[in-house]
């Protein structure tokens, strides 16, 4: 395991504060805590989620025209083939690893690859994604908060792209997407911190708190 | 006032998220609500709110070579002398300015001056607080954050100069140095609000929430 991580940091050199190798170890430490109550096979989750980004940093070079997960699960099979992981579970964890990003195609079907996609969206909401959600803001030089921002007319990357955008546009959404119970019940309250910190930062601005 | 606050806003156009306009609209809006609870003088209090700042980007180009806080204040005089404001008046304001940033010298002595001091701090704690303190972080590429961090060890700008590391060195002393009643009251409160957060987010990282 400890190998592995080795090869899997050498890819989150240059990559940004709010995708950095702190997400990944987030990651794995969620994807651990529901495997458990799951009754998952840890050792392929601990693998698929040490891996799971491990071309993040690739696809964001390449403005995404390469999909990060097919790609980092090709990666993640090399790696493994090269220390003479057992083929079978090989595939389990590049399965995981593959599907974590499930948009349409790439569907997660195993125990393993659901708890990957939950552990790996719920790190993008809370006070984790509060705190992500304003890193990123800052990254791309927008404003710190529009809480009238018209989702519609505003771009991506732009001074309006605020941390509250990107909670009305996708971040909102990811309670209703939990693939596993556990995750279900730990997004609920995640999104809960989310909605009631930005009741208090729209109050706060307006000189009421 | 309306002239007043264009004139303002002229010396915002190139300011950062952080630091933007937006930043003396809250602290308007905070001082307006203590100096109501204080029973001040609100007309000095909101002209001086609005012109608080208006050397903050003057002076940040100049890498903190020049005070902002006094550079502020003889702007203010000029600006308020041109459209004929009374002279007493004036010098109100005008000690509001200059002494709201008051570390060692320029002691905030009149009400107004208080009350601008402490609606200033109180705009970098509480929710507002956490969400600049990220947004800043991202501003220069730090990462999202660190429980660990060695305040002595770790540098401004860098890396490490994480929103936790923003709130344990000067955030976190915010509510002692407030200057009224209503102030600390506010200070109190939003103190509290970080405190939870940073213990929630720390929870999460270890994939305990």
């Amino acid at each position: 395991m400890e190998k592995i991580e080795k090869e899997a940091k050498k890819f989150f050199q240059s990559a940004r504060g709010s995708h950095g190798w702190d997400h990944t170890e987030r990651v794995y430490n969620l994807a651990l805590r529901i495997g458990k109550e799951e009754k998952a096979d840890l050792d392929i989750l601990k693998l698929a989620a040490i891996l799971h980004d491990i071309s993040r940093d690739y696809a964001d070079k390449r403005n995404g025209a390469v999909c990060h997960a097919e790609h980092g699960a090709e990666r993640a099979r090399a790696i493994l083939k090269k220390i003479n992981f057992p083929e079978k579970k090989i595939e389990q964890v590049v399965h995981c690893i593959r599907c974590h990003r499930f948009r349409g195609k790439n569907i997660p079907k195993s125990k393993e690859a659901k708890i990957l996609f939950d552990a790996d969206k719920l790190d993008a909401i809370g006070a984790v994604g509060i705190g992500r959600a304003f890193l990123f803001a800052g990254e791309i030089g927008a404003r710190l908060h529009n809480s009238d921002v018209d989702i519609k007319k505003t771009k991506a990357f732009s001074r309006e792209d605020t941390a509250y955008r990107e909670f009305a546009l996708k971040l909102s959404g990811i309670k209703d997407r939990m693939l596993t119970a556990e995750g279900r019940r730990i997004a609920k309250e995640r999104h809960k911190f989310m909605v009631d910190f930005f009741k208090r930062i729209d109050k706060e601005i307006a000189g009421k708190e």
